[in-house]
């Protein structure tokens, strides 16, 4: 395959600090990228870029890595149009919640839920996400979580088993039955389609013992942990999620101090979902206290039709500017390469030698200007594996 | 011109009570719109869609009027990436301020300014901004403020004269010398390329006495005034505004009970700018408190490159539901018949008989999901004059 040297960058963030400036963001001013065989193969500045077959000119845009978006649930169908509006309107709304995505998941045809998903992780990658996680978690049954995690390993490699998302009604009066079922039988039927084992660790869904089961058994099996946790309230989540070397603790809105020193003596990432905290007006998790104490943070959009339909990574940066104390570089690290450590990737959030091609370009001098410039569609061009797809 | 109707509209908003579902927005579902010669001719339920020349499938899309952006700052040149990233990390940051955007846009050519002014009115009708008012201001002389509304004129009629933004560095020991020139020779030099008089009545800008005097010269010249009133603390603004027959207030975020009824008992709009408070983390307005006291409230983005640098309408709706207490359906009413009223446009801003076809159509079943899915580009298409521009 032939060498492309993309050109006539304004600004390049290779999150490498080896490169440009030398902070966390390696960022390069009026800069050049090589890429050959979908791999970067050289960052720098523009007058010094090594000759290519091709040259591309990106006039003057700024390239950064592919939003690395580490949290979503997109194996559903159905919306919750009504249930959002009238949350907002101050309306009551008794009918629905996340049941009525089960109910409806349930229903959906195969072709259905697949072409949902697919539709979802091209709007996606249009905002410039050119990795993305997803969840099972609205079937909870063993023939439905397996159909879920199937049909989604078919998008995405980063395929997260969820069937610890709530107790299903037909287990309303026996949870610890559903908890062995999901440590068990439909572990066993989701394990050839996971990478990953979650659990929604929080009052009214699953106590510190039951994710612990879920998570231990899921370990077992080869999947990697990771937690929803203190979302809600405070509780055990985050303290199991270390315990157990999850890749990461999402959500992390309430935490202790013990919880934010355990994070910070970790190797677990913590994620916030400022999407979430946006749809349900709720407070947001304080960035700011984790990154003062080292944690490592993430970003991502926990897209789901009931707490945060956003899919757009650029929004969620906007947000943790806005309200959550992240600096501008802080967030957009936390959006691409803070996503690949939650997803225990070095092939992608970064732009240096030897990372995958996934790279946006924004109409925008600078990425600050993801922030500066809120909502206002800068991803210009999508490239993944080295080819321009948007 | 062939008349063409759009048919398989899954939503259609009318604005207009006298269809559909005879609420505010007019809301038809399964709807078809049928346009010619520029103007809406036909709204009303798909299976009664009356014989047109062509049709045009919308696939399931929703319609709804373009939005009618009533305030943004347009005409300028640079922007202020730095300042921005500074106040968002608590970096001190002096040098700047709007007197930056001014020297930037006094030196820059003709061409330039208006180059840049198209292209962020082509973002905005990427953004489903078919009305967009623009105003000057970064001139602050008399030469430099009629160029700014000459450009400025050639891409929109909603044109507003603000020569009274600030008090420019010559005139720094002189506001009332700089008041009087505004009001005299610098407004009779713009007068002629101006549709509305605009002054920011604030602390450190224009008090009560200046204001007056400025917008009640533009009024004796034709032009009608609006006010840049009580964004940053209580002041005259709004009282001035309603007692001057102002088509709008703009901010309002420091409302006394007396200022809330002046404005319910006029024809003042109060236009409320969120992306503001969103880009310099300040408290939002209470349009919650203007709906119940029966005030017509607008949204608007006040795109401009120091305080809130955002072009996108659907952001502002998302944010003035999450901050503001607004129902979605009542944002999006302001978004676009708000807009138009604070215009006193009575041709854009529905989609009913008699009504330009300006038009966006939304990847949703509802608009509803401009609050729903925040940050989502959801606008497919934009329609003005009855064709279709993006
Ligand atoms: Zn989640
Ligand atoms: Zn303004």
């Amino acid at each position: 395959m032939p060498s492309t040297a993309l050109t006539h960058l304004t600004t390049l963030v290779t999150n490498d600090p080896a490169y440009g400036d030398g902070g966390p963001l390696g960022l390069i001013e009026d800069a050049a990228l090589v890429v050959e065989d979908g791999t970067v193969v050289w960052a720098g500045p523009a007058r010094q870029v090594p000759a290519a077959d091709e040259t591309y000119d990106a006039s003057g845009r700024s390239a950064i890595p592919g939003f690395v978006d580490s949290h979503s649930h997109l194996v559903f169908a159905g919306d919750r149009t009504a249930e959002f509006a009238a949350r907002m309107s101050g309306r009551p709304y008794t009918a629905g919640g996340i049941r009525t995505t089960v109910a409806a998941t349930r229903e959906a045809s195969d072709d259905a839920l697949s072409a949902n998903l697919a539709r979802h992780l091209r709007e996606m990658l249009r905002q410039g996400t050119t990795t993305a996680e997803t969840k099972s978690g609205y079937g909870l049954s063993t023939a439905q979580e397996a159909r879920a995690l199937r049909l989604a390993r078919a998008h995405t490699p980063e395929t997260t088993f969820l069937g610890a998302h709530l107790v299903p009604p037909e287990y309303e009066k026996d949870p610890d039955g559903y908890t062995a079922l999901v440590a068990g039988e439909m572990l066993q039927a989701c394990a050839p389609y996971a990478r990953w084992v979650d659990a929604f660790c929080e009052r009214g869904a699953f106590d510190g013992d039951q994710t612990r089961a879920v998570l231990t058994a899921g370990r077992e099996q080869g999947l990697v942990p990771r937690v929803h946790a203190n979302q809600l309230s405070h509780g055990p989540g985050v303290q199991i999620a270390v315990e157990l070397g999850a890749a990461s603790a999402d959500h992390c809105t309430h935490l202790t101090g013990a919880d934010v020193d355990a994070l910070a003596h970790s190797e677990t990432v913590a994620t916030l979902l400022p999407g979430c905290e946006f749809s349900t007006r709720s407070p947001y998790p304080d960035a700011r206290r984790l990154l003062e104490a080292g944690v490592t943070v993430a970003l991502s959009t926990d897209c789901n039709p009931g707490s945060s339909f956003t899919s757009s990574m650029p929004f969620c940066i906007a947000i943790a500017v806005r309200e959550m104390g992240m600096t501008p570089d802080e967030a957009l690290w936390s959006a691409t390469a803070g996503g690949a450590r939650a997803l225990r990737r070095t092939d992608v959030g970064r732009l240096s030698p030897g990372a995958r091609a996934d790279l946006a370009l924004l109409d925008a001098p600078s990425p600050v200007h993801l922030a500066y410039r809120p909502g206002v569609p800068l991803v210009a061009e999508v490239w993944r594996d080295g080819v321009r797809e948007i």
